[in-house]
């Protein structure tokens, strides 16, 4: 269930349809893209090399950078302009910073048409309208290798208030946002090497976990919640056990974390009942883009206040601890040890 | 003298050398960056997601990025890093904005070795040195393609004072700095297709070309002859006429061009002189990584007494014109029509 099983018949390499017109030289390239500039003076209509940003006096900015790679990251054929930029915006949040602008670096192995750009923007213009940014520059080039969409985003947040994966405390609550192991599972659906375990999974589950893991879309009202409630966060993008372990480390805390209280969606219940998927599996699947927080306890109570008027679900699974270690333990208190942590590329 | 002629026997993607160390998980590869961050505040040494930038208050970022793609641009088995941050240095300085931080996309297509990593950081490491800027963040990623990589370089400026290519005015002086042709003669060289076009060539010179293909090195202190003195500014790199026909076309002005004039190093200008290569090869060849300039002409005295004292050498090669047309002439006042101007990717 990591991601790169994704890669099914790589090679074809095939943003381009055919009987579709093929754009020839950068220029037309970026003219599709020009117009998701939404007219930012910074972004100068993408005709310079450089991009320029104003920050507001009294504010920082925070910088993330991820690639999505066809066959590594999305099957062939797929054109995931939309995840691209959410998975980005996704840690722009856990650092309580606030989408702005962004850029796009573009690897293609060919000429692409105009209906793969038309595809390609009307992704990134559906997110931009979701998250509240634009693009503001980038690079386009071919590559001899796969398709790759590579975003920079860049959050704004008050001076002084971003939220490292550093800082969580011993006594701290262990908390998430939303609901875990959707993608893991909407992955495993999506490569239909599971035919027989979801054969009882409704309609309606079955889209909602694919669309979990197609097209993850978080909150940007958490980037709120992270300044005013959080000591710690980080998004969760390869697995809620690995990603927590790497908070707890470099905060130099533990957690004693309760399986049973990681909330399931409706679908991932359903899913694990009837076909026999572990909640351990779930919490080390990759992709929930959702964010794992260390809480005071003295903000939970209006944390949840603040959320629940969001719409934004949140839920306390456990404690920091003293020490190193992050155990798990099921309804009874039973420690579980895991088989393996997460996802991992090398 | 593109490019992507550099690609010979792509596919072996190899930037692992044998009886090595291979390293194992993204936190291996990270360890070996985390150097390179200098002890930043806002790079949190590498642990988070997000780096932090908190620009200084009348200051403004210019953002720009470039990859670099093994068997595109540059050959298979090198270790460009060097050059990846110094191309994207290039355009920083162009919009008159100096080095400030950056984020490193790496794209590897298996686990990399201890020594391959040594190279690459060593690279990053007097880049940063030449340049004055370090590493904040970024993202690592195996490929079934090519080794890629990819910098996104961030300048700072006083707010208001970035330069574009788009507001040169009829009447200003075409200016470049440096000399102009020398990587493409570097790139013919390193080829090997020109050994009989260059039997005559000095080592010395044979090296200084070499060299500024493999490793341009543009001067930090161009940043502020461009905010004093230009009023349109770009970097060469896909070529002088290329370049040029687009600083032109955005300022919507035309140019009226002394070939003649164009400047030359001496190792270029005793390739051109023994082996025939014609200056037009020279002008559309790319990756100069120089500077092309509209000065003001009341600005000219100035402008070559500043870069004087900084060790820049200026050349004016003509005049911005009224019109959209980029005439290009020899010492008699000719019109030299161009084969062509210079590359693109698509």
């Amino acid at each position: 269930m990591s991601p790169d099983e994704t890669s099914g018949n790589r090679g074809t390499a095939s943003p381009a349809a055919s009987g579709d017109e093929r754009l020839h030289g950068e220029a037309a390239i970026i003219a599709f893209l020009v117009p998701l500039t939404a007219g930012d003076a910074g972004a100068a209509g993408l005709a310079d090399d450089c991009a320029v940003l104003t920050p507001e006096p009294g504010t920082e900015l925070a910088l993330t950078t991820d690639s999505l790679i066809e066959g590594v990251h999305f099957f062939p054929g797929e054109v995931p302009s939309f995840k691209a930029l959410a998975v980005n915006v996704s840690d722009l949040l856990a650092s309580g910073a606030t989408p702005y602008r962004y850029l796009l670096n573009l690897a293609l192995p060919e000429p692409p048409t105009t209906s793969f750009m038309r595809q390609f923007t009307a992704g990134l213009a559906a997110a931009q309208a979701e998250f509240g940014c634009c693009l503001v520059g980038g690079d386009t080039d071919r590559t001899p290798g796969p398709f790759t969409i590579t975003i920079t985003a860049i959050g704004k947040l008050p001076a002084g208030k971003a939220v490292r994966r550093s800082t969580a405390r011993a006594g701290d609550l262990v908390v998430v946002t939303g609901t875990i192991g959707d993608a893991g599972l909407g992955l495993l659906l999506r490569r239909e090497l599971s035919r027989s375990l979801a054969t009882r999974l409704t309609e309606e589950h079955r889209s909602f976990l694919v669309a979990r893991h197609q097209r993850p879309c978080p909150n940007v009202a958490t980037a709120e919640l992270v300044r005013r409630y959080a000591s710690a966060a980080m998004d969760i993008s390869d697995g809620l056990a690995k990603d927590l372990r790497r908070l707890a480390r470099a905060s130099g805390v533990g957690a004693d974390v309760d399986m049973s209280r990681v909330p399931l969606s409706a679908a991932a219940a359903s899913f694990c009942a009837d076909a026999g998927v572990s909640r351990q599996r779930l919490i080390t699947a990759g992709e929930d883009y959702e964010l794992a927080m260390a809480v005071p306890p003295e903000r939970w109570l209006a944390l949840q206040s603040s959320a629940g008027g969001l719409g934004i679900a949140v839920t306390a699974i456990g404690t920091i601890t003293q020490g190193s270690e992050v155990v798990w333990r099921d309804a009874e208190g039973r420690r579980l040890p895991l088989d393996s942590e997460g996802w991992d590329h090398f």
